[in-house]
C-alpha cells in the first residue's frame, strides 16, 4: 500500500522580501511527496529536463520517495519564478517556462500498482486523467487544480472531477468553478459532479472539508512564529491530508469522517512546516515528534472542554 | 451584577442586492444589548435625537434591557446608510450624519453601578474614557474601535487602550493600529499597552483569541445559509462574547481561559445571528434552545475525538 502522486518537478526562483533563492528544487509533486513521506511510502511520476541538476532530487531519494515514474524529457526542465510581499497574502510569477511539462505523458511503472491513494497535482486535466487510467485498483483518487485550467479546460476539469473522490481547492478558485459566492453552495456544486468530499483551503485562515453526507468540518491554521517562503503549502497540505488517510487505510481499517477531521489538521500542520523554509527546505530535517507536537498544539487551539 | 454597554443608537438605511430597509433600528449599543440580554441583564448608556421613531426602542424594552442611560440630545438622531455587494465582504457607506452623537457627554445612572462587565463599543476615545471612569467597580472593561479612531485619535485611542481589560479588534484594524502585518506580534503591541486579552475578528472566517499568558485560540465562523445583513455582527459577536463571561462571573467563580474559549464561540453564535435578518430582526425572537443548538454545532465544527 502505497501513495502516488503525479505532478510537477520544478526548478524554482523565489524572491521575498526577507531573501531569494535561486534555482531550487520545486514543483508539486515535489512538496506533496516529501509531506506524505512522513505518514507512507510514496511513489512519485513526474517528466524532468536535461538541465535539472543530477543532484536536485537528493531530498527525494533521501526521504525514500520512489523515483520509478520520473522520466527524463528531452528538453530543458519546467522552471517557475515567484515573488511575494510583505504580507505573503499576493504574488507575482516572474515567469513560467514549461519545457518538458508541455509534453508530458505520464506512465505508471508496474511497481506502483499497489497504490492506495493516488494524488493528481495540479496539472492539465487530461493528463490527470490518463493516470486515473492507468491505476483503476487506487482505493482513493484525489486532484487539485488551479484558476488557469478553470478557464481554459472547464470542460476536461469536469471530467476528471467526475473520476475522484477527494477535491482540493482554494476559495475563490472553488467560487470561480461553481459561479457562486457562497462557498457551502460552491461545494455542493463540486461534489454534485461526484467527488465524496471536498478540501476547501483557505489560505492563512485554515481549511474547511464539506463531505456528500453533509458533514462540516473546520480546522484553523497553524500559526506560525515567522512565514520565510509559502510556495508549496498548497500541495504540502494534500501531502499530510492524504499521507494521513493513507495510513489509515493502511492500518486496514475504513475512514470515518474523523479520521478526515484528523487528515485536515495534518494538512494545516504540513501546509505551516513548507511555509518555514525557502523551498522544500523544512522537509529533510522533519521529525514525527515534531509533527505529533504541532498536531497536539493545533487540537488545543479549538478544543472545548466538554461541560458547560 | 449586570452588563453596562456605551455606544450608539442609530437610525439605518441598508441596501444589499436582496432588498433594502429604510429608517431601521441599528447602532452598536442595540446591537450589542441585544445580543448580551440572552445572557445577562444590560444596562444601555446612549444618545437619542428628537426624531427618532417613539417605537424604535421597543425591541431593546421588550427584551428588559435598562434605558435609564438613554438622554434625549436637543437634535437629530445620528444616521448610517451601508450598501452591501454579491459577496457581503465588502460595503459602502452611503452617509453618516452624527446629529446628537457629535456632542454626546455620557453619564452613568446611579443604578448602573452594580455593573459587572463594562463593554465601551466603538465611540471616540475620550467619550469612551469618560464611562470608565464613571464606573470604577466594573471588574471586566471592554472595547471596540475603528480605522477612524486609529488614524484620528490615535494617542487617546492608546490611552483607552491602556484602561481596558478585554480589546475586540478586526484583523485590519489591529495590523493598521500596531504597523505590523503578522497577527500575533500585532496582538502582542496591543497587549503591551495593558489589555489582558485580545480577541481578533477575522469576518467570514471567525476569531482568534490571544491572552497575555500566551494563550492562543481560534473558532471558525458559523456557516450560514443565508446572509441577509451583515450590519452589527462585530457589535453582536461582543454581545455573545461578553453575555457569557458575564453570566460566569454571575455564577460566582473566576474565569478560566476555557471560559473565554466558550466566550469567543459565543460571540461567533451572536454574530451570525444578526447576520440572518435585516438589522436587528433576528434577536426579538431569538430563544435559549436555538443559542444552545448552535453552540453545540460550531463546537462539533472543530472537535477531534481523543485518540489517535
Amino acid at each position: 500500500m502505497s501513495i502516488t502522486v503525479v505532478g510537477t518537478i520544478g526548478i524554482d526562483t523565489i524572491v521575498t522580501p526577507f531573501g531569494r533563492a535561486d534555482n531550487i528544487l520545486g514543483g508539486s509533486a515535489a512538496y506533496f511527496a516529501l509531506a506524505a513521506a512522513n505518514y507512507q511510502p510514496v511513489n512519485l511520476i513526474a517528466v524532468v529536463g536535461q538541465d535539472l541538476p543530477a543532484t536536485s532530487l537528493d531530498p527525494l531519494k533521501t526521504r525514500g520517495i520512489d523515483l520509478a515514474g520520473v522520466e527524463a524529457g528531452d528538453g530543458p526542465n519546467f522552471r517557475w519564478g515567484g515573488e511575494y510581499h510583505l504580507d505573503f497574502n499576493t504574488r507575482d510569477t516572474l515567469f513560467t517556462e514549461l519545457g518538458v511539462l508541455a509534453s508530458f505523458d505520464p506512465k505508471v511503472p508496474p511497481a506502483y500498482h499497489d497504490t492506495s491513494v493516488l494524488f493528481l497535482a495540479n496539472l492539465q486535466p487530461t493528463v490527470q486523467q490518463q493516470v486515473v487510467t492507468q491505476l483503476p485498483q487506487a482505493r482513493l483518487r484525489a486532484l487539485d487544480s488551479m484558476n488557469f485550467w478553470i478557464t481554459s479546460a472547464r470542460e476536461d476539469l469536469t471530467r476528471t472531477l467526475g473520476m475522484v473522490d477527494i477535491v482540493f481547492m482554494a476559495e475563490d478558485e472553488l467560487r470561480q468553478f461553481a459561479g457562486v459566492a457562497h462557498l457551502r453552495q460552491a461545494a455542493q456544486a463540486v461534489l454534485a459532479l461526484g467527488p465524496q468530499v471536498i478540501v476547501i483551503k483557505l489560505g492563512s485562515y485554515g481549511a474547511l472539508l464539506i463531505d456528500r453526507a453533509g458533514n462540516y468540518f473546520a480546522a484553523p491554521a497553524f500559526p506560525l512564529d515567522d512565514v520565510r517562503d509559502p510556495t508549496g503549502a498548497g500541495d504540502s497540505f494534500a501531502g499530510g491530508f492524504l499521507g494521513y488517510v493513507a495510513a489509515i487505510l493502511a492500518s486496514g481499517r475504513d475512514l470515518t469522517p474523523q479520521d478526515y477531521h484528523r487528515a485536515l489538521l495534518h494538512g494545516n500542520i504540513m501546509g505551516a512546516f513548507a511555509c518555514e523554509a525557502f523551498g522544500v527546505g523544512r522537509f529533510p530535517t522533519l521529525t514525527s515528534d515534531e509533527i505529533a507536537a504541532r498536531y497536539q498544539q493545533l487540537v488545543s487551539y479549538t478544543h472545548i472542554e466538554a461541560g458547560i
